[in-house]
């Protein structure tokens, strides 16, 4: 047993070098280069070699990785071998597709309660989750075990919600919400910020330094 | 005028600092220190510093940059003083909330068509926008000139879209769908990766480790 230093920029990625060893180990490949990794994921292979190197040596030079043992272990780092339970405010059209979406099941992640603020969507149901009312919040959370919070409404309601998961006692929040939050400490926040990945694209649009190597003038 | 390289890393981030900027401005707020700027975004602020320092020189020591004209210089060098148009393929919930979205607009970037490979989907209505089946998808692109695609169909679907976007000429897509996709050169691709923020909120929750500096036994 060795003690290490997981920075929070390596949880980021271990996620995305899950889902493609997955998605390899689907296909039938069982082994895998940080080489290969590298060039799928649009990644430096040596930082790959490094992020994995970290969790103890399982690649072997010239032969790769084991993508069996490789995903097993991840999910162990990510402990996604527990269930964690999900709860879910906002049921507009993205909280909608995100309960639609079966990827948390599968990652051992599960939306298991729904909210909304607006009296007329209590009572429907979003693939078999009935859609709850914010006052049982704190209640459902607590019964159900729920430690990580969605929040899918708009902008300007997005705080007072990050503030009612925080005071029902979830500990990590996904804001899909365009709006930096405050959560108080013992709150982890992360965002679902696709508007910052769109929104980038437009840099390499242009005709002259499109997939350049950055170089612009300034 | 001087020759900057800007990394990949730096133009993902300037998006959050426009966004945070752009709260700051509405509020009134006239000027902001990397520190405010690090504590808010929880980013380090030497890092902010050395973000922005290789733009130019707009930060004064003590005093912190001033909103307006660091709004205004983000927004020049992501290009985001054009308009570029986008084409959304599968209105899905997730599709259809990208379109009722309206910061797109505000960002000049604007979903100007929407497909579906679902005939049945054909000449519906989402948001003044008409659904149009795929066969139109080369010839939309062309009259109105769109640069970047969204792919918002099931995983299975994903590499078809790329392809066809990719052959249409579109320059940048942005993948919701849960799958690396394969692009020709010349064409750009992001990922909308909120499973990696959702899976990466699991490895914080362990009541040990849970929010600490990363300590972790393997």
């Amino acid at each position: 047993m060795k003690q290490e230093k997981i920075s929070d920029a390596v949880v980021r990625r271990l996620p995305v070098y899950l889902r493609y060893l997955n998605e390899l180990s689907l296909s039938g490949v069982q082994t895998v280069s940080s080489q290969d990794l590298g060039e799928k994921l649009n990644l430096n292979p040596a930082q790959i070699r490094k992020d994995l190197a970290s969790f103890g040596e399982f690649g072997r030079k010239g032969v790769g990785y084991n993508a069996a043992y490789l995903i097993e272990k991840i999910r162990q780092i990510l402990k996604l071998d527990k269930t964690l339970g999900v709860a879910l405010v906002g049921t507009g059209n993205l909280g909608r597709a995100l309960c639609n979406y079966n990827m948390y099941t599968k990652d051992n992640m599960k939306i298991v309660a729904v909210f909304d603020a607006d009296a007329s969507k209590t009572g429907t149901q979003i693939n078999h989750l009935t859609v709850q009312p914010m006052h049982e919040l704190k209640e459902t959370v607590d019964r159900l075990g729920v430690t990580i919070g969605i929040i899918t409404v708009p902008a300007w309601e997005a705080q007072n919600v990050a503030d009612r998961f925080a005071a029902a006692g979830i500990k990590g929040i996904l804001n899909f919400a365009p709006a930096v939050l405050k959560v108080p400490p013992g709150v982890r926040i992360h965002y679902a910020d696709f508007t910052a990945e769109l929104l980038s694209l437009a840099y390499y649009m242009d005709d002259d330094n499109r997939l350049s190597e950055g170089e612009v003038n300034v």
